[in-house]
């Protein structure tokens, strides 16, 4: 989801290096230790940050960090942290830059849990290399992913969902976790964003995952 | 799906001893020679026959079987059979038995294809492994079919699906199709039934799922 550029959002980056990163390999192997928690959640594709602001909220204890590469999206939800959340949270760090540096930041085995939440679809068959489920992704989801760690999937589109099931069954992973209606059941564990609850207003189904690396590979 | 019971259907079946079988482990390994088809499919739960005859006849090259359990159900699609189809079709035949008995009936390797569509649900959680894709059908399954058969599944039901899907990966298959809206683009492939058809007027999507065992299981 594309959104308007926002002009403030470079500055404000770049007035806040502590919380916003643009490159942060000096964080690779220690985000548990800066963060202040045992279990590190990342999600990849944070848009306004809806999801991972409610997250580390509900769930204090444990350390989150959310990756955006559209620096107007990223910085809106890094500043609704910042100047809304009190007290100032510091079990999570944004970072502004594209996923596939991801093995630049994170240490092998240091993430828990890997949340794609309402992915780009990348529609054309020629982008679908792209997609955050695909098979260059998941190779390096798998390095970067701890012992019992697993990836989070939830979209309300038919055609990433069904062939992000086949891309995690043809690249090692297993299904733990499958709805094709998540939230006709209550979640309280997870949090609802705006973006989220317009497809539930309009009587989508919401398509909802959890993978994980087959033991044997 | 139960249907009101047929005063005629059990002497009509005991008239037709050569198309309808309550034990047929006398063709056991022989049903593609029987059938004169080098690909055997086996559909379990054929309710009235819908599928199975539409089925037949679009692939006349192929060999047919199908099994329900309900005789009212089983006789009338095998009496359409007989009586509405010209030339009379030599590559089906019903069963009307218990799917339990499966390898009684089926030798190892003999079946290409399983078809199972619009299974009862069985919500009931004492009842689950009565459901066509709990372990214990899997692995029966996992024995008639031949090297590269695999199953074929579709249903309106989601929690049925939802389940299904961790049942096979549970049990050493993996999907190599996976639809949440198998109806939205054209599948000419594969007859529409009535029953089908009701589900599809109403706006609900149908599930679809081919699965085959893992080749180092």
């Amino acid at each position: 989801m594309r959104m308007r550029k926002k002009k403030w959002a470079q500055p404000w980056v770049d007035n806040h290096p502590d919380f916003v990163y643009q490159n942060p390999t000096i964080n690779k192997g220690k985000w548990k230790e800066l963060l202040h928690g045992e279990t590190l959640h990342l999600e990849i594709g944070t848009g306004k940050g809806g999801y991972l602001n409610g997250m580390s909220k509900l769930y204090p204890n444990d350390a989150w960090v959310g990756i955006e590469k559209d620096i107007s999206a990223g910085a809106v939800g890094a500043r609704h942290a910042i100047e809304e959340e009190n007290p100032q949270v510091e079990n999570k760090r944004f970072i502004i830059a594209n996923a596939e540096m991801l093995q630049e930041w994170f240490a092998p085995g240091e993430v828990d849990v890997i949340h794609l939440n309402f992915s780009d679809p990348w529609p054309k068959k020629g982008n679908h290399k792209r997609r955050l489920s695909s098979a260059g992704f998941l190779a390096m989801y798998r390095i970067i992913l701890s012992e019992g760690g697993y990836i989070r999937m939830k979209t309300d589109n038919k055609d990433l969902f069904e062939d992000s099931v086949l891309y995690f069954l043809e690249n090692g992973f297993t299904l733990t976790e499958f709805s094709v209606d998540y939230r006709r059941n209550p979640h309280d564990e997870d949090v609802i964003t705006e973006y989220e609850k317009r497809f539930m207003d309009l009587g989508q189904p919401i398509y909802q995952l959890c993978a994980k690396p087959c033991s044997n590979q």
